[in-house]
């Protein structure tokens, strides 16, 4: 169920198959974020026309609203959204370390301040634990600390050890919600999606369903994936793997802490210390990265999965990836342009829309534009993802890679450079 | 290609078929309102997916952004919206009426300002006429003088009776506009869809076409649909039919300047003044109606097509038409709710999404919510025509329809009551 297998690798590059619950999902790829249950502004069928094979859900923004409660008693994320593909979720780590102001930390967890309704909330590993087992995706990740990107070797080293203290309880809690969930008789895991609640209070629900909702999806188990810190130290990161390790076995790790303010060859050389200790068996998932470069550098480096809000969120400004760089969609130069956005993309958008039309939408502040956008860039961090597993799988990534980064890095043609 | 068939009638209610350049569209029907090339938020996809065989471009908004040349040099209004099927542009009179102390109104047409870019610009019947034939719709409207629906006697006869003037003028523009089109040598008419600008400026465009793009759409000449004016003023509602078919013949008619703040029965009382004096050959558009209740009274009263940006403005605010009255999205009684909207409708978001997500989207302002009600709503005016077709073909709209007005007017149920 939560099986691994490396297809093939290419220098550091891997090409893998890594089997979830609810379906497999070749790597490297790219997950987009549905930060609330939605990928902003995109129906579950737009984001499966991106060939998007998993997405992650935000643990913080969904106990908030609607609450894991709610989630859980409609049948779980899958159900809630009608995303029937693979899904992981963040523990919520990083969403309350980034309440500046708002959050106490101590050993036992966080206090924090609901950014939306003001009320005073905490966060420990187990409370992590439990929502996300609530939530029920194929996927949880472990609740961590999580410092700066400038942090001292001191403050990161204190992150690096609650983070394994924490993992420790992490594990605990969520073996006994995987025990109690297999046993039949869990208080507070998650419904066996597309169950009815025991002794439900709410009888008329779940009563109409027409035959074309996704069907139900199976009871399954949920995977606990670690998180690696250490901020920019290499002594750390090296501690916070061999600690990791030493917790397991994983059936995945992830990398935290970077994308966080630290120059970008700083994030590489972390990477590269990290994949030879890394043990190869284990999908390797870096958090919170990226954009097209990113993607490429991080596969270079044995990296398996990505997530990043950037591909959405320039969707929403109107600023697109194309292969040679970047255009702005507001740009006067695509006034009355019949061609595609990226004519080298095989999206939704691009091989339907003429540019013109995306500039105008723009112009006329239709949310169309946003979504259509979103839907590019999102399809072509996916489709980066295929590209190079292609090229992992044939043994030519090195030399592609190259010729792509300097293609792309050429910047945007002129008569596409923002206006 | 302007070919209307009357199928069946039931009493005063008419099923018909009407061919245009762009396909068949089978009455009565709902045309959804796309105000800037675009039906708020939706992709063309999405409105084809409603069922909707028809829909309505605005002249006022087109002419400001991107403007007509805009649209003309990416080969019409089918092509730059990737609308394959028939479209209608209004004359853009109803907007710059609308411009309270923002317009002047002479014999000549209506100096008005930019509500966009405050510079002064003009629309004159002829103008109104140069500006949809470049926008390329298979029907372009008259431009009309529109008087408020509380207008007295006095100030109605005058609109009426401009409109009259003012028809001449968009017959003889529109005549020529036809001719040179037909004749190839038009200056400033629309390209036929698709053809390459003569002489084109911008050599670069329509180079790249990905093969799914809809096919370029036929050349095709363009109805000219006149409007009957006359406020709630039955003696000059009569007089304007009559001055219309005198200039006619024609292969549309539609009625303007209602639901403009009258009540409802006056209303009614002016279709079942003009029903048995309109010609039955001819399709019947009543401008600017309706919510679902007036889609039914207007078919009662001969009404083959209807066009309002009530299904997209409700939407967008998270009201929802049901059929047993209208849904509050945003209500707490939503929470949790896995049932559809409308366990009785067919649309995409009825058939996928459980109420529960739909309400969780307003609640954290996520614009799929604005979209999938929006799709509900024009879906439920879609199908309402299609039900009524169904009725009037089988000889049972009347009592159907009584029924169904009356459990639309019974209100909403008392767990879906806005909360």
């Amino acid at each position: 169920m939560f099986e691994f297998t490396l297809d093939r690798t290419t220098g550091a590059a891997r090409a893998g198959t890594l089997a979830l619950p609810h379906g497999t999902v070749h790597t490297p790829a790219f997950m987009p974020v549905g930060t609330h249950g939605v990928v902003r502004g995109l129906s579950a069928a737009d984001v499966r026309r991106t060939g998007a094979q998993i997405i992650l859900g935000n643990t913080y923004h969904l106990h908030l609203r609607p609450g894991e409660e709610v989630v859980q008693a409609m049948g779980g994320l899958h159900r809630f959204t009608t995303w029937d593909r693979p899904m992981l979720t963040d523990s919520g780590g990083f969403q309350v370390f980034s309440l500046e102001g708002l959050r106490r930390i101590s050993e036992g967890g966080v206090e924090f301040r609901s950014h939306i309704h003001g009320t005073p909330r905490s966060l420990t590993p187990e409370r992590a634990m439990e929502i996300q087992w609530d939530l029920g995706a194929d996927i949880a990740m472990a609740f961590d600390h999580v410092v700066p990107g400038q942090a001292s070797h001191d403050l990161a080293r204190e992150g690096m050890e609650r983070t394994l203290r924490w993992l420790d309880r992490c594990r605990e809690r969520h073996a006994a919600l995987v025990q109690d969930g297999q046993a039949g008789g869990r208080a507070d895991g998650p419904l066996p999606h597309g169950a009815e609640p025991p002794g439900s209070v709410l009888p008329d629900r779940l009563t109409v369903r027409p035959p074309d909702r996704p069907p139900a999806c199976p009871p399954a188990p949920q995977a606990l994936w670690p998180i690696i810190q250490g901020g920019t130290h290499d002594d750390l990161r090296l501690a916070s793997l061999e600690g990791t390790l030493q917790r397991g076995p994983w059936t995945g790790i992830a990398i935290g802490g970077l994308s966080v303010g630290e120059p970008k060859p700083v994030m590489h050389r972390v990477l590269e210390q990290l994949a030879p200790a890394l043990p190869p068996e284990v999908p390797r998932y870096l958090m919170g990265v990226g954009f097209p470069a990113d993607l490429l550098e991080g596969i270079a480096r044995g990296v398996d999965l990505f997530d990043c809000v950037a591909a959405t969120r320039n969707g929403r400004h109107g600023s697109a990836w194309v292969t040679t760089g970047r255009v702005n969609v507001r740009g006067a130069a695509l006034k009355g342009s019949t061609e595609p956005l990226d004519p080298e993309c095989d999206c939704e958008t691009c091989t339907t829309y003429p540019r013109g039309y995306l500039r105008h939408l723009f112009m006329v502040d239709d949310m169309l534009g946003l979504r259509l956008v979103s839907i590019h860039n999102i399809r072509f961090l996916v489709r980066l993802g295929e590209q190079a597993r292609a090229r992992i799988l044939d043994g030519t990534f090195e030399g592609w890679s190259r010729e792509w980064l300097r293609r792309h890095a050429g910047g945007t043609s002129p008569s596409l450079r923002s206006g």
